[in-house]
Order: C-alpha cells, then sequence, then structure tokens
C-alpha cells in the first residue's frame, strides 16, 4: 500500500484497499483519517474500532467511518466500513493515510558527506547530516537533519535515518530500516577487566566480595553491528557493537526507544523488544520473542523462539522457546502467578500459622494432660 | 523573580525577595551563592539550610548565609537569612542567582531555518540547529545549537530547546517549556501488528503462545504530541505521537530524564515523572500525578489524580485517585509493607511450619495411642 | 600498548605484549584479530579464549590462534598462544588491534568554535560540533562530528567526545574520558517543590496523599559536574549536575549506556554503573562500587566502597562496604536467595498449612473426643 494523502480517494477505494466490507456510500471522498471526536467535515473518515468511541461518533461530525465488524453504526453515517480486526484494520489505514518525513531530494549544501562515501539513486541527506569516509549509502535513503552515518557503514536501500540517530563506523544495516531519533547503533561495549578476579566475579563465585576493582583494563569494541532488513531501531535505543565479531540484528526486528542492547548480542528476526528493555553482553535470542517493556536480560543467557516475557521481568536464565516467562527472577507465568497470589494472601498465613501454633501448643498440653490421664487410669488397672 | 547574578545586591533584598526573616548586617553585598564549604569571601552566601552543613559553615569562610529556621547561626557570620521551609527557599536562591544558558539573540548564520518558518520577536536559534518548513517558533524562543523543531511543529513563548532535543513534526508545545539536550519529543509509536493474533494476544488470553509472529506489520503514526505551558522534557527522554489523535502531556508537568511516554498516552497537569519511568501506549494518567523512579506503567491502564507510585513500581491495573502504590505488581503501599514483612519473615515462616508438622505428626501418633487407650479401656468397659 | 593495525606483527610480538606463552611458529605475520569462524587467511589471530570455540577453530581457516591455558590446540595451528586469563588477555589484543573513530585533525571550516574558547595542541573538532565561549580543550581532545562543549566547560587532554555528545556548560572533565554518542553530561537537575508540603511528602510521612501538587516551584541547578580522569559515559546517558555544588564522579568510574545520575551525586573512583542504572539526587557511592544493569538507588543514600548489587535490584537503604546486595527493596545477598527459595516453595508451603489446619481440627476434634472419654472414665472413676 502506497499513502494517499496527496489526492482524496472514495470509500469504497479505501474498503477495497483494506479488504474490508463497504457499507452505504462508497462514493464519498476522503482526505483524512481522524478520531470520531476529531471530525470536522465530509472528507473526514473517523477511525471508530474501538467500542468506546461509538459515542463520540454518534455526537460527531463524521459521515464516513471504520467500524468493528458486530458494531451497530450510527444514523448521521452516510457510509462505513466494517472490520474484522480492528488492529490490523489500523495498519492498512495508517499507511493510506500516511504524513511521511519532510526531506529534501539530493546532498543539502550544509551537510557533510565525505568525499569517498558512496551514494545511491535517490538519497537525501539533509542539512548538518554527516556521512563519513567509505560510507555506503544505498538507493532510497534518507539522511534527516544532525544525523550521523560513521565512516565505513553501509546503509541498505530505502532505509530512514531519523535527526540525531548516530550509525557508528563500520554499522552494516539492511534495506527499508528506521533509526529513530537520537537512537546510537555501533557503540562501544561495556567491557572492563582486572588483572586479577575483581568484585563481580568474587561475589558471583562465592556471595562475598573478595577481589578489588582497583586496576580496570578496557577491553575494546572491534567488531560491529550487522542489523537484517525492516529493523526499526527506536529513540534514544542503544546498540553496542561486538568485542571481535558483530552483534546481531535478525531482520523484521522492532526495538523501542530506550532499549540497550550490549556488545556481541545476538538477536533473530521479527522480535519485539519493548521500551527500556536491557540485554546485557553474548546473549543470544531466538526469532520472534517478545520482550515487554522493562525487561532486563543477564549476560551469556539464551532465549527460544517465540518465548515472550512479561513487563519489568529480570531474566537470569535460559527459556526455552514458547515460553512465558515473568517475575524477578523470572520464572515461567503459571509459577510467577502463584508467587504472586501467595504473596498477596501471606498476612492471612502467618496468621494460620500463628493460630496453628497456638492451637497446637494447646494440643501439645491437652495431650500431656490426656497422657497423664491415660497413664493414670492405666495405673489404674495395673 | 529574576536573576540578579550580573550585580551584587545585598543581603536585605536577598531576604526580602525570599520572604524570609534577616538577622545581623543586611547591608552586605552578595555576588554567588554557594555551598558552604566553597564560600571563598564576603561576597559569597552560603546556602546552609540542611543539618549536616553547620560544621561546614562554621569552618568555612561565608560572613553570610541562609540557615533553616531553629539552627544556630555560627559566630563567624555578620549576616544571615532564616527560612521556614529550607526546600521552598531553594527554589527562591536559585532563580535569584540563576546562570541562563549562553544563547545568542537571533538566527546564527550556521543555522537551517526554512523559508516558510514563522519567527516571534526575540528568537534565538544557534549554530546547526534546524528549524523545519511551516515551523512556527512564539516570541522569545531559543532553539540552543544542533537542536531541532521538525516541520509544523509550533513552540510556544519563551521555551527553551537545548542542544540535541528534537521536536518532531507537527507537535506542538505551549509556553515556557523547557525541552533538555537530547530529548525527542514526536517519535513515530511503537506499534506493530500481526494480521492473526499473535504471541502477546494468546500469552495474555491463555498463558500459551499460540500464534507466532511470523508477518508484523507496522502500524504508523499520524498523530501528534500536543504538551500545555510550562511543561519539561528531560535530557534524552521520548514522548511518542499518537496513531491518530495526539498523545497529550498537561500543563506543568515535569518529565525527568530517559523517561519514555508511549503513543496515544495522556497525562493531566502538574505531573513529577521520574528518571527511567515508562509509559506504554493509551495510558491515562490525571493530574499531579507522580510517578517515581523506574515505575513502569502497562497500556491501556487510568492512574488517578494526586495518586504517587513509589519506585520500581510495576503498574497493571488502575490505580484511584489520591492512593500511594507501590511494588511489581503495584498494589497499596500497606499491602505491600505487609508483603515484603512477610518476604522477610518468610525463612522464620517455613521453619515455623516445619516444627508445626513435626508436632502434628507426634500429635497424631499419640492422638492414636491415646484412640488406642481409650478404645481399650473402653473394651475393658464393656 | 598502542594499537598495530597499521602494520602486521609477528605472533611472537604479540605474545611478548600479552606477557603470554608461545607455541609453535612465532614469526606468523598477523594482521587482525578475529573470531574463529571468520578468519580468512594466514594473516587472522583466531581468538578463541570461551570453550564453546574449540569447534570453530578446528573447523575454520585460522592458522594462528590465542588459547586459554589448559585447552588442546587443533593440529591445523602452525603458532598460537597460551593466556591465563583470557578476559583480561582480550583487554590486550583489542587494545593491540584497536580500530581507533576516523577523526581529522584540526578544526573543521564546518564547526563552530567561539573565538573565546582555549585549544590546546592536536586538538579535533568535526563538521556541525559546537565548541562554546570560553570552553577549554585539553591537548589531543577530539570533540567528534555534531557534539557539543557548552560554553566554560573544560575538557582534559585526550579525551573523545563522540558524535552528538553533550557536555554542558561549566562542566568540568579530567583527561582521557571517553564520551560516548548522545550523552548528555550536566543537565539541570530534576528538582521541584511545592510551597507547601506535598503528595510525596505526606505519603512517605503518613503514607497517605495529604498535600497537592498544586504549585510546583523549579529548583534551578547552579552548580555543575565535574569528573575525574579516564571516566567513561556510556551512549545516551545522563549525568545532572548539582544545584548549588557539583555532581562528582570519580576517576576510573566507568558508567554504561542510558544510565541515570541524578544531581548532587558522589560517585567515588573506579566504580562500574551498568546499562540503565538510575541514580537519584544527592546518593553517595564509595570506591570501586559495582552496580549491575537496571539498579535503582533512591536519593539521599550511601553505598560503602566495593559493594556489589545485583541487576534489577532498587535500594532504598545505605548498604555497607564490600555487601553484596540484591532484590527490590535490595537486602544482603544471602537474605534474597532465602526470599527467592521461599517464594518459589510458598505454593507448597500453602499446601502445607492447609494440611495442618485439618490434621489440627481432627485432633481438636479427637482430643474433645478424648477429653470428653476421659471425663467419661473419670466420671466412671469417682
Amino acid at each position: 500500500m502506497k499513502p494517499v494523502t496527496a489526492t482524496p480517494v472514495t470509500l469504497a477505494e479505501i474498503a477495497a484497499a483494506l479488504g474490508a466490507q463497504l457499507e452505504g456510500d462508497g462514493t464519498l471522498r476522503i482526505a483524512r483519517a481522524v478520531h470520531p471526536a476529531e471530525a470536522e467535515g465530509p472528507e473526514d473518515l473517523a477511525l471508530a474500532m474501538e467500542k468506546g468511541l461509538a459515542a463520540a461518533l454518534a455526537e460527531g461530525k463524521a459521515v464516513a467511518a471504520v467500524v468493528a465488524e458486530g458494531a451497530e453504526p450510527p444514523a448521521n453515517l452516510k457510509g462505513w466500513i466494517v472490520v474484522k480486526r480492528p488492529r490490523f484494520a489500523m495498519a492498512g489505514l495508517t499507511t493510506l493515510f500516511e504524513k511521511p518525513v519532510h526531506a529534501e531530494p539530493g546532498v543539502h549544501p550544509a551537510a557533510f558527506v565525505a568525499l569517498d562515501a558512496v551514494l545511491g539513486e535517490g538519497v537525501s541527506v539533509g542539512p548538518f547530516a554527516y556521512v563519513g569516509p567509505k560510507a555506503v549509502l544505498g538507493d532510497g535513503v534518507t539522511v534527516m537533519p544532525q544525523a550521523t552515518v560513521g565512516a565505513e557503514a553501509v546503509i541498505g536501500k530505502d532505509s530512514l535515518i531519523h535527526p540525531g540517530a548516530r550509525i557508528g563506523e563500520r554499522v552494516v544495516m539492511g534495506e527499508r530500516c528506521i533509526i529513530h531519533p537520537n537512537a546510537a547503533v555501533g557503540n562501544d561495549g561495556f567491557s572492563f577487566v582486572t588483572p586479577e578476579p575483581g568484585s563481580v566475579e568474587s561475589a558471583k563465585a562465592t556471595g562475598k566480595v573478595v577481589g578489588t576493582n582497583v586496576l580496570i583494563h578496557r577491553v575494546n569494541s572491534i567488531g560491529t553491528v550487522i542489523m537484517g532488513d525492516d529493523v526499526e531501531v527506536g529513540a534514544n535505543a542503544t546498540i553496542d557493537r561486538g568485542t571481535i565479531t558483530a552483534t546481531k540484528i535478525g531482520s523484521g526486528t522492532k526495538i523501542d526507544n530506550l532499549v540497550q542492547i550490549g556488545h556481541n548480542v545476538e538477536i533473530g528476526t521479527n522480535c519485539m523488544l519493548c521500551g527500556h528493555v536491557g540485554i546485557a553482553g553474548s546473549t543470544i535470542i531466538g526469532d520472534r520473542v517478545v520482550l515487554a517493556g522493562k525487561v532486563g536480560v543477564a549476560d551469556h543467557v539464551k532465549i527460544g523462539s517465540d518465548a515472550v516475557v512479561a513487563a519489568n521481568s529480570g531474566v537470569g536464565t535460559d527459556i526455552p522457546p514458547k515460553a512465558v516467562y515473568m517475575g524477578y527472577p523470572a520464572v515461567p507465568r503459571d509459577r510467577a502467578f502463584d508467587q504472586y497470589k501467595g504473596l498477596a494472601r501471606l498476612k492471612r498465613l502467618f496468621a494460620d500459622v500463628a493460630d496453628l501454633k497456638n492451637r497446637v501448643r494447646a494440643l501439645d498440653a491437652s495431650a500431656n494432660v490426656s497422657a497423664d490421664a491415660s497413664a493414670e487410669s492405666t495405673d489404674d488397672r495395673t
């Protein structure tokens, strides 16, 4: 699908593009897609697929709308489109009505492009952007104002680099990647070592701090970052390059804002890493893995394909494929739920145990009495 | 209050500006406000309102100071100001002695300002700043070096945009906003969808991964970000724009460094969002809400006005107004405290239960003996 | 050690530089250090110190390698170096084969350097970099393209400031510091105050929200940031300046990506702060402290030297020197392990207590019967 913002299209054309059912007047000409409460006239298409928006649609000025299957469209509509999977329809609708970034074709005179950089056809490089020595920009690449493409970096065709994004030296990106503002890809890894085992090594091994980090040596990052096609890197996210070889991000993987990916990490295809996720060095993540917001993953861990980790979890161990994990430390979801339920009922448990202690004390006492009594009666019998 | 750094003022004038009590020599001329240990001479005003600073004040070179009510000022002082609420006095003092940013008036020749951008009176645009097509800068706006104001963005008067901050296309900001270095406002939301229900949908519904994310479609963000007056956005913080309508930040709301605010989120007035807070898409936050450091809030959640959420909490459910929540998952503070107390005493509880099991086992055994004995004696009686 | 990438060196020379044992042919000329699977010819030195890489080494094209002591080198090698502490050897090896950043000597004509800035010998300032009024760059300082050195900032000699890093006004940095892309050092602190005690103050004191934050006043930051020598600040990390005096970072301290350090914080020497660590205002951290990924530390807390805090922990109290803490709230590691063990066994504990309740109920009943029986037999006896 291509954006259609330039010219109005008919409701029938939109329905056809979505593969959805058209009701009412398909000849309505549509110029914008809007929230039902923000519709201003007949060229506005109200997106009212969520249940909560029915009232806004009925009270608003829209005469054309998109509604979910099963919803009753209000009488003020002249035409509407019925979709089966609203979230998926939103992908199509926001593609039809996309508002692409403002980027002039060609290299702006106030950009810096190294003489030995290689630029493909239809490239756009904005003011104050920097394209370093021997960097390669594929056809249709857009480098927005003030962005950086480091020396020897290779940017695949039709990729979009937003303002302030930093593509480090030697980084290799696939096609159609989107790097959001101020993301930093290809930074030095956080890798230091002490000549003798330091405090973390002793803390992990023995639980005590034996060695101390009096001398810290830097491990330089002479590797890079390699990412596949259709990767997105969120605003202010960071991806460190590998120590010797490359940190790898598979095709189709989407990385949200403020995510940190450590050196030597390998991530498969079509993963979703939500805001503030952090992945420590050398961890390996399979395909289609979803890490919800703020998940932290330790170094040298393996997460299997299709695994889902719930928000705020701290992963310290391997996770098998298709597993759903949560908690800190992260455990399978059922066990985590048991733990939360247990925590919530813990106060009552303490009360129960205190009660039991009293009753058992009483039973002990009474058993002693009873034993004495038995003993007496036994005595009687002898 | 206006900064007075240009010319020394008298201690009496400072006391009057603060509405605070003056003791001793009010004619002392003051040029700087300093930490008591860093006072160098008679023109330095030592800020010694915290208890721990009494010794530094007594041993230092200051002859003028600000102290908290009830504190005994040392003999070396010639004049001092007594304040009732030290934290609040600090606001007034740091305003009096503010060090404003260095920004030249006018548009620097090395800035880029689109021909159709609209600039108010007294605007400052620094070197390598970018102001895009049809952008509007209100009177007195400062765009520091290397900052970005995207196409069609509207910046309210007297706002300050620090170096490297990125104001995305179509973003609307109120007056007197401060956007700190490398913040990114108006990024695309993290919104993707699979044609059929994917792994997260099945994990949420059933706890198991049924669908897999083989195909991922992008939901474009055709909305924007609208923020009120007096909003601050911290260094490297990120605010995504809405899918169809706007992500909204109310007037007076302060956002700390490295905070992430997802698409379609609505935040009321005078909220405080501390460092590393993350708010997922479509969540609604009332007025005067405080989210302490690292709080994560799930998507589509509602937090009532005046609620306070403690640091590191993970909010997965609605929170009522004026509630104090904490924990992961976040629960009312009293219940969280009960849980922590329970956790801390858990080891003892296990020991208690083990002990109880032994004693009940013994009681069971003795009850059987006793029952046998009773049975015997009963037998005897038959 | 100096990088040797320009000219090949012999295997013997590398072994000597590492102080490690040479085996086989020391005359092999080496041009690159590579992952064993990526070796392409005789000039590639395969770094195969990790156990998992033995197979890759045996199957690869390398004829020269570095291996860990005790490993059996495969037959295809002609020469190899044996190291005792592989992680430490990596520091030496990546220094020998370092790939330094591309930076032209001198001030690029498209850079902005204020007329009254002071530049040392051998300084490099890249395109679109900004060096403000009265800023001082020591000898050998590199300011990469699009980076910022604010007015009156002082950068110690041989420091490296990556693209997009923002060094705020008045910040003072020591020698050989490295500031990674888009880091922001010297931002305003997040410091606001209400005229009367606000919601957080009442929540902390009473657990209830009494005051509300209707009026919020700003506390300006008139202090700065002072950092020692050999400090690193990670990509997109943020360090706020002090309110009156300076936020301090000791020599040798390494700060990872996306770390937030609040105003007035003092950090000692040789600390390691991993990704997403957040430290709230006025906290004091000793020397050689390690905070693992995502650790949050409350304001006004003290952490003793050589302490280690495990990933994802939330620190709300002081930590003594050399202690190992973890959890939320963070407690000594042994206690945290007890808590996790307890949590994992909680479901069983509930079952045990339910079982005990049944058995005690039965014992109670039987004790009553027995008591009745005893009573009867006692009756008999009377």
